[in-house]
């Protein structure tokens, strides 16, 4: 019996071939799916493998090797959007022969030190996420392959990545007003990456249907949502609509909205963007513009694939066209 | 001027040698901290490693040495908890000359597929925490120093760090009693780990001051907690208070309860467990315990550092004593 919690010496490719009475070279062949050997040795030396609990060094073939074929990642863990995304990355890179290196960024953990951690694990490219907190500059970036997923577009000579921010935009002004609101307010994502698109997007949108515009400025979390609130609920009169800049910004908003006692949406529409998971919580039920994850996920990792097959191929620049997803968040416009 | 985006050559310590006029031997052992060299030198060497953008490889480290100081943790991104935790474990990680590997469980990523990809990464010692969604059998974990860190209790063997479930739920109970609530209802988390601890303690201390049992079945989700508030709703009448088994169930039934008009804490208490960053939204200011992250991530670090130095070891349990903290989701009862 193996007792656990116990270190014991890690099995090799000897002991398997050992186990078997058949040579190292054999079993090294079969575990790297190279031709020499009968489907029945294969199917005998997989058993064996799988029985004594062996498990490839990634470190040697690293090394044995010149490419690591490990992608680092990027990211904060704070912002579900991000989590969603890198769920999807782990899928895509295992199908094109990619591991991830996950490279979370936080308050305590600097974009250099993230870096240096992930380029000390021989990443062949960089994806760049890191919506929220990142401060991703030129000086920081490294000299590899690079994309940059949704994140701060701070290179403008890398692979860039991203949701239509502008026609997402439009989507959620073109709803509103279609339910009669005039009165819409944006609560912004503030000097947060995509915010001034997001802004700008609004502020095009309501001209062109001659309503007035009116912002306040917040940012990408619940917290800034939240304060925004209880701004717009200190006036004399709100808005009949929010388009906050982000799910979770909107999920403060929508929240310290129904706390004050405003119903969502018979009295306040509140809308978000990215359809993050927390647009689809039960007492949010936001309506929100949904940029798919998967999608966004293959064509970074086709273009970071492109990138480090080619350094000089051109620069990719994929917009991926969001969708709009009506919940329970907003309705019809109060006459008033 | 650097390109961006496009890979260069890594630079290796020949590269900064050279630059330098010196010798290689020189350069690695002022990275290496190693004695033998001036001051200027080290200083020399090092602004020129800095200046060429030199990064030690960690494959090579580890290949090199018997040791890769490297930890796993198994943990999932979708609990906010967890990535408290994960935050604090970088720090501690760090200040004990480890690094992190992070393995993610998700939907679409079993623990078997993880853990064969940190095995890969040649950890020498495994935090095991996902609390959600995971399902840790012995089977599947690896012989290697493992720990426990408030996840599921997979295995007797190993070392346990974990917050006191027990004193948690009893504080939150003494403090609605005290506010002097009769009715009320506990939310469990089902059949996720350490719910039945946190449900029988509730019914231990329910039962010491006479008051009548309420469980209604859940999980540790936001899902669930608004399916359980949808149950209370369609009852005669709620509850006085409701304890839930954690901030996200807490968190679902909270916001389940306003959208439908329910004052919180005015007509009906709510209480969850965690003190994750959900508890701290403006929204929700949610009463709860506390388990403190970075001492429970120092507790993990301590009890796998040592076990990794001394495999026979006896077993560690260590049982961090959880913090009430009050804020605005719970109130007095109403008299009625």
């Amino acid at each position: 019996m193996r007792r656990w919690g116990v270190p014991e010496p890690r099995p090799t490719m000897k002991d398997v071939a050992d186990h078997l009475g058949v040579s190292r070279q054999l079993v090294s062949l079969v575990l790297r799916d190279l031709p020499g050997a009968s489907e029945e040795t294969r199917r005998r030396v997989r058993a064996a493998a799988e029985e004594l609990g062996y498990h490839p060094d990634d470190s040697a073939r690293v090394l044995r090797g010149h490419r690591s074929r490990r992608l680092g990642v990027l990211f904060t863990m704070r912002e579900p959007f991000e989590v969603d995304l890198v769920e999807e990355l782990f899928a895509g890179a295992a199908e094109r022969g990619y591991a991830l290196v996950l490279g979370p960024l936080s308050a305590a953990r600097s974009q250099r030190t993230v870096l240096a951690e992930l380029l000390g694990q021989r990443i062949e490219g960089l994806l760049v996420l890191a919506a929220e907190g990142g401060s991703a500059t030129i000086d920081d970036l490294p000299g590899i392959p690079l994309v940059q997923l949704g994140g701060p577009r701070a290179l403008e000579t890398a692979d860039d990545v991203r949701v239509d921010d502008t026609a997402g935009i439009d989507l959620l002004v073109e709803h509103l007003a279609g339910l009669g609101h005039r009165a819409i307010t944006h609560v912004s994502g503030g000097d947060g990456p995509n915010a001034r698109e997001r802004r700008l997007a609004y502020e095009a949108a309501m001209e062109r249907r001659g309503l007035a515009l009116d912002v306040v400025p917040a940012a990408f979390t619940e917290d800034a949502g939240a304060r925004a609130a209880q701004d717009l609920l200190a006036r004399k009169r709100l808005p009949s609509a929010i388009l906050a800049a982000n799910d979770r910004c909107a999920a403060g908003v929508l929240g310290t909205l129904v706390r004050a006692g405003v119903r969502v949406p018979a009295d306040v529409s509140v809308a978000g963007f990215d359809d993050s998971s927390i647009a689809r919580l039960p007492y949010t039920q936001m309506t929100t513009v949904r940029h798919d994850p998967a999608r966004l996920a293959g064509a970074a990792l086709d273009a970071i694939v492109r990138r480090i097959d080619d350094p000089d191929a051109t620069t990719v620049r994929h917009l991926e066209p969001p969708l709009l997803i009506v919940r329970a968040s907003t309705g019809p416009a109060l006459a008033r």
